[in-house]
């Protein structure tokens, strides 16, 4: 198992930073702007001062001065903001929220522990209009602010649900009327034949091992990619992103009250 | 415009030297393997040697020598093999493959200078059974090992077309029959609702900026995707997954013949 890495308290970059601040779930403690990025940022400035959060005043520095509280090579943009983690999300939030939907679209990861994948997962997530990204604690990246920069602000839009259990999580959303499949290479349907129904959650396991035994049998369906040839398998981000396409093909355009 | 980077002589990562030293076109100059990797690469010098590729031997060496031959971080598995670039393909060599086929899958990128989604896109490629990458000479990254790594034995599937002028390749390969396809936020049509030919060129741009407009107007649909929300937009190696993946599904499983 991997270090546990605490969440990062600072975040950056202008998508990252920006939905941070016009989140009214977030609690922000500073934000420091360049001035080429303070032109930038003036929307989020402007529609936080809208809706009335309590947002500290932001403070002018230099570029260099970011770059030197932040990773070697991060593309920060001139934004950094301090920022109290998000309260958690349970399970049971989730399947309430998708209760009163007419359409519920739910993603859960099996052990996907590459902070990079999980950012770009999240983002496609929001982008598909998903509810929430079903996780487990362990062996899972925490929000730190690279994933956060990967994610484009997807973290202060899509809930991520941490559940000790995968599998009894899945047995939870199937007593709720999930369809549970899984993307598996020895999946016995193809994705893109198969009729989706209302209520989905998409099973997503770690390259090369994939799925682990315990999840793929609390599945309703196992599916494949329609690839083929000397390099059959996709980047797993990539293939979330297809799976999520075809359930919004299929469910049709995204709810745009969807989303924080 | 970025500093010019010249290929890349070694490569790294299990999946990319196996491509490359299983692939008739490229000639290999060294092999550097560790104790541990040597197992895991025996297929592949079993399968050039089955072809009969002329292969320098294998040199056994430790982890730490390939380490410093590497960039700081870089995921090399153990493996480490020297090469010569490949042999160009132009255009005129993608058309006339894609003549014998009954179904073609092209793909062309507009200035896309990240060098980890274009490997992440050619992967995608692969999988999904598309003939060939069109770029352009410039704003496209060279094919580093980084580039290779991502691409994970892609490179050596995925004819790279490199050329000056975009805007007139997609000229003649619509003279060839293919319906050009752009994907651009301000799309008509949405991605997953247009009947698609038997001849398909996915063209996209780079993100943030997307297509130019002179490469939209020589695409003959412009579609967008179904998502929506506060997080619109997608990775574009997301964007590409789905795309191809759409048109896999219209046209039905990867010919397992794709691809040397």
């Amino acid at each position: 198992m991997m270090g546990r890495k605490l969440p990062d308290r600072r975040l950056y970059g202008l998508h990252a930073a920006a939905a941070a601040w016009t989140n009214p779930e977030r609690t922000c403690r500073a934000l420091w702007l360049t001035g080429t990025a303070a032109g930038q940022f003036g929307p989020a400035l402007a529609a936080a001062r809208a809706a009335g959060l309590d947002r500290p005043a932001p403070e002018p520095v230099e570029r260099a001065w970011i770059d030197k509280r932040v990773p070697a090579g991060a593309v920060h943009q001139g934004v950094l903001v301090e920022v109290e983690p998000l309260p958690p999300t349970g399970l049971d939030d989730l399947i309430r929220a998708a209760a009163v939907a007419p359409k519920a679209l739910v993603l859960a990861l099996d052990h996907v522990t590459d902070p990079h994948n999980v950012g770009a997962i999240l983002r496609s997530a929001a982008a598909f209009g998903a509810l929430g990204l079903v996780v487990t604690h362990r062996h899972t990246p925490e929000v730190t602010a690279a994933l956060a920069k990967t994610a484009s602000g997807a973290v202060d839009h899509v809930p991520i649900v941490r559940v000790t259990n995968l599998a009894r999580a899945l047995e939870d959303l199937g007593a709720a009327g999930f369809m549970r499949m899984g993307l598996a290479e020895t999946g016995g349907e193809v994705l893109g034949t198969v009729a989706l129904p209302d209520r989905i959650c998409l099973v997503l396991g770690a390259e090369g091992d994939g799925l682990r035994q315990k999840t793929k049998a609390t599945c309703d369906r196992l599916v494949r990619l329609p690839t083929g040839g000397p390099i059959g398998s996709l980047n797993v981000s990539n293939a979330a992103a297809t799976a999520l396409f075809e359930v919004r093909r299929q469910h049709g355009p995204v709810d745009p009250t969807v989303g924080r």
